[in-house]
């Protein structure tokens, strides 16, 4: 059974903590300029001094300059979104010498000894992921009742039958509390409901299908027709698949749109810091984050994603997951400071079978 | 010595052209909606008979919906800009049977002999790249003077010292007409100017600079104070790079925002579609496209981009490099039906350094 | 229920058949060396007339040398074997001109209908997976009861607790007729049997131990003590795995020798071309071949294993599936002539899981 | 200009190693096994006390087992080299405790400040090499005077035209003293020297040559029938290429055999072992090895180098170059324990083209 580990916050009783001055401010006074000497979040717990006492920012995510909104509230904002007059907080060390802690290790967990050398120190196709998939399936059981889960779909979620509909499973049977995602993964997965094919390719039989590279428009088309999925759904002709599960379940999608859209579907965002905007109202909230075969999105929902988030006043950790046959796309995100992300390396068909096995009957 | 390959126009006096109908048309009755049976093209060369005369589509881009605009003009129409009233082609055939004709061999090739059986026919590391160089050294050497490159580039184009050089000395020395590309490369850009790293880390020998986290932060500061790109290079802090090339040159830099950004940069496009309308622009003009190190920019470039244009009156192919070390990123472009596309299997920083020292004395 | 593609022999009553000659043949004159124009074959049937009659060359390979043993037997030798006075077949023809004749289309299959264009003609990581897993779960059923199955294991099997046992439990319930491996999987099987590690980290849960880099020399130390695998399972310490697995059932293990061994373990055949021998001694009786997570055993059985076989008279398919997380390596697989093979994006522990599920309750 | 680091040996003097008590050993009672507690080196320097005297191995190389022969001289053996009454060290300690000592930081650096947080800490296709290749450069001026310089080839070497005249030009300039391969890249040399050909396809243009397959085998044919590489040069028909290079200028070849050769060529070696052997003969020498495009060769010669060597007296670094365009495969090189290797991320192609153009005019 998860068990959700203990948060430890700094000793503030300690001389250190005591005798740190208060945070310094400026005030922005250009939109969407920060001052000099301007401090930027990371993903980790970080504390501030305003009136002689230290203040857990919530809501964090990293490379944010931290505006202080009143003395209980630290907000964290993007660089476009600061507004003539806002009192940012200066400084860049995180030792509490102006006022600034970032505490790493809130987290306690057994230390391990470390030996002089150890092989194999990465994660790669050559991890043994037996336990990894183990505590992944006891979390979603918690989750489920006591969580907020986000999903980040790439498009091949879609490009197979069977990894479709477990996704689909998934959500059906609450394991989903959020979709992230593009335009691609709704638009194949609609195809796949409406025709049974991925860009003209059965999802189950790899047949291409005569015409078949008129599917993905067609499908796009008939939603534009329609002018929302929910529409298209309520009007009964996509009768399967995750748009049809999180619309049945009132999940809600963030679709995402990028360069390389046909279309693009109706509730798509054009603007891509609305979406990102809409992205971290669901980081916010999220308490585990699983991303599969997306580079792009998964990278961007790390920079949205706090290692921590606070439920009904206790500090939490945030677990990520990113699963993906590319070790080099892994490694790029562990690389972007999403440490307290796990990587997987499978193939995203077998990843979602082997959950919707385990975790439903 | 480079020469452009002869395109030859099908012969309308044979029989099957001459008995082919016009092509139908539907109006469109809803913003944004495609009428049953529209027709899409391909990157391909295609005609239309329309009152008698076979019209070729010049400004095409696969997957869109031809529009007749008058007896000499067929526009060919994201789905997201139809408008009502507008004419659309109908028909799902290639052959001339609804009076629209694919013509996928235009441009003419020695015909080779085709062999049982032959090893190793995909691209791959494995390929043999020495004469794709040689030819891509002499069709730079030509479009110089006669065409329009555009250059794709992904993030890593920043991250070493010698390939943002290799790249800002082509552009200076006119081997680039317009660059393609995304908000973290020209921030990238800009931080190796400002403090010779990117993303913290020294582009010339890998050293992680104390607090170097906030160089990018920094850099995108600093640009959106200014307000400009322009403005930025202008000040005189960024004196040398890719985005410094530009600006002193005055060749057109599209930056396209995406959902991972900080910042933004300003001069970026927050919405994609906007930013896909200004790529097309020069996709429309393109006579070499390069693509460089990234997946999403690449496909999009693809997609937009036909595999012919018409230069004076004359049609002549487009064409279409994707370098990247990833086989997998490579394929896929092939595999979108980008299939006028040659594709190298190489470090950006080699092909980079390898070109400008062919080009440049 | 998998059923056995009929085959259908040449019709040898066609003019071209009885017009041909039959084949000429020339001595070797020194031994391991091919006469002039010496004829060599692929993984496909191949005919021979000798005598006025055609031959089907059973127990094929490809790269060989075709030597005329008799009037009914044509023996495939590799160059090295060839020796003074064998009668190899001469001449580079496979259309019966010169008496040999290459027939690749033995099995029938459905005819498709070409489309003139398809999307992802190729397999990737986005190709639909679902019924070649439902194929290959009913033809190992076929083939435990009626064929000989021949797996190709890399050492990434011995690395995680589950797929070790998952493919343990495969041999143990009569899925495997023989192993073709080398010294590093049975290596780090072995140490996984006394240590509960693979090159001393955690098979279960990841953690590297104590001076864990004895572990791997431990386990070979051990085994060459008793002098063999045999007598190392016979004497209890090692209870379970692969190799266990394969003592207890008489399955035979060939493993190859390398470069890279530490050791090596007893029965490791440090000649290569007895250990070549020695896989294709076991590829002439494969029906199907499973290789996973291994470029270079892969590649070498699939140099030894024909695209057919003689059961009772009755000529075959040979399957062979090649599994791996790496495009490149199971492109390069399919780009070296073995057409047969079908590839399967993976991570073998994940593959190896539900294939274990699917076939033992 | 190149200048070696200074080696400083550990001070001898200090408290700990004048009480730490002489090595003890066991005497080996079976060939090939090593008595129980053995020790075995990795590939730093290691020291063992000997009759009250500090002894440095030289020759090491990583997991042997490591036999006194005389108070001067220590021997690192393979497990199957062991023979009855060979004097193992014993003990598993590092530090001294048993009169085992590893000295890990024998080169002196200059230490680097670190900070709390570093993006991108591993090597990529996203590290700047700019400064690797210009040390790498620098470097082999040095060793072509000075060292000992032996390159391990991976078969792509000679698939291109460019970058297999650029390896033969670097042999025929003095800058490689050892050539350590399989069957592959002297078969696929030689075609290319015999046909302009490697598997059939044209290694400037990528022609697929009419019956290209037989190329290869009859490059195999006509140097078995030949006798020796040597001869076959000699004869005249091999007149470029890296085979020829080697034998015009005396540059040994090791060329170790594989359970996927055709052939296999003469002077292959068909024991694994011995290979390996007459690989360490080369590595013990070596003081530069650089890898390129082989995960095989490239782990094999990793395992038997060690990081530092003696020439003259003097212990100096020897400096591991792998090159691959999969990061995996360098990842995989990094992950076993030869953490002295420097991984760039290039195709070979690129890379050797790059080199030859800077040490040579």
């Amino acid at each position: 059974m998860f068990k959700i580990p203990k948060y430890k916050h700094p000793d503030f009783n300690k001389e250190l903590f005591l005798a740190a001055p208060d945070v310094k401010i400026k005030r922005v006074i250009k939109d969407g300029v920060a001052p000099n000497n301007y401090h930027v979040t990371s993903m980790y717990p970080e504390y501030f001094k305003v009136n002689g006492r230290w203040i857990l920012a919530t809501e964090s995510r990293m490379d944010c300059v931290p505006v202080i909104i009143d003395d209980e509230t630290i907000e964290m904002k993007e660089f476009r979104n600061l507004k003539v007059g806002d009192q940012v907080i200066i400084g860049r060390t995180e030792d509490g010498s102006e006022g600034i802690y970032l505490h790493v290790n809130g987290f306690m967990e057994e230390e391990k000894e470390g030996d002089v050398f150890a092989f194999r120190t990465g994660r790669s196709r050559e991890t043994a992921f037996t336990k990894d998939y183990e505590e992944l399936v006891e979390l979603l059981k918690y989750e489920k009742e006591n969580g907020y889960i986000v999903w980040v779909l790439g498009p091949a979620v879609s490009f197979d039958y069977s990894s479709r509909k477990s996704m689909a499973d998934l959500i059906n049977e609450g394991y989903a509390h959020a979709i992230l995602a593009g335009n691609a993964v709704a638009t194949h997965d609609i195809e796949g409901a409406l025709f049974g094919t991925a860009l003209g390719q059965d999802i189950y039989n790899q047949d291409s299908k005569p015409n078949g590279h008129y599917h993905h428009l067609d499908a796009i088309n008939k939603a534009r027709e329609m002018g929302s999925l929910q529409r298209l759904v309520e009007n009964g002709d996509v009768k399967n698949g995750i748009v049809h599960a999180c619309i049945k379940n009132d999940v809600p999608m963030v679709l995402a749109g990028s360069i390389r859209d046909d279309g693009p579907l109706p509730n798509v965002y054009s603007d891509v810091y609305d979406a990102q905007e809409a992205m971290r109202s669901h980081a916010k909230r999220a308490t585990t984050v699983i991303c599969l075969a997306t580079q792009l999105h998964t990278i961007a929902t790390g920079n949205v994603t706090p290692s921590y988030t606070v439920v009904d006043g206790e500090v939490r950790p945030v677990y990520i997951y990113a699963v993906d046959v590319s070790e080099f796309v892994l490694n790029k995100l562990r690389d972007r400071g999403t440490l307290q992300g796990k990587t997987i390396v499978a193939n995203i068909q077998d990843f979602l079978g082997k959950l919707r096995d385990r975790l439903i009957d």
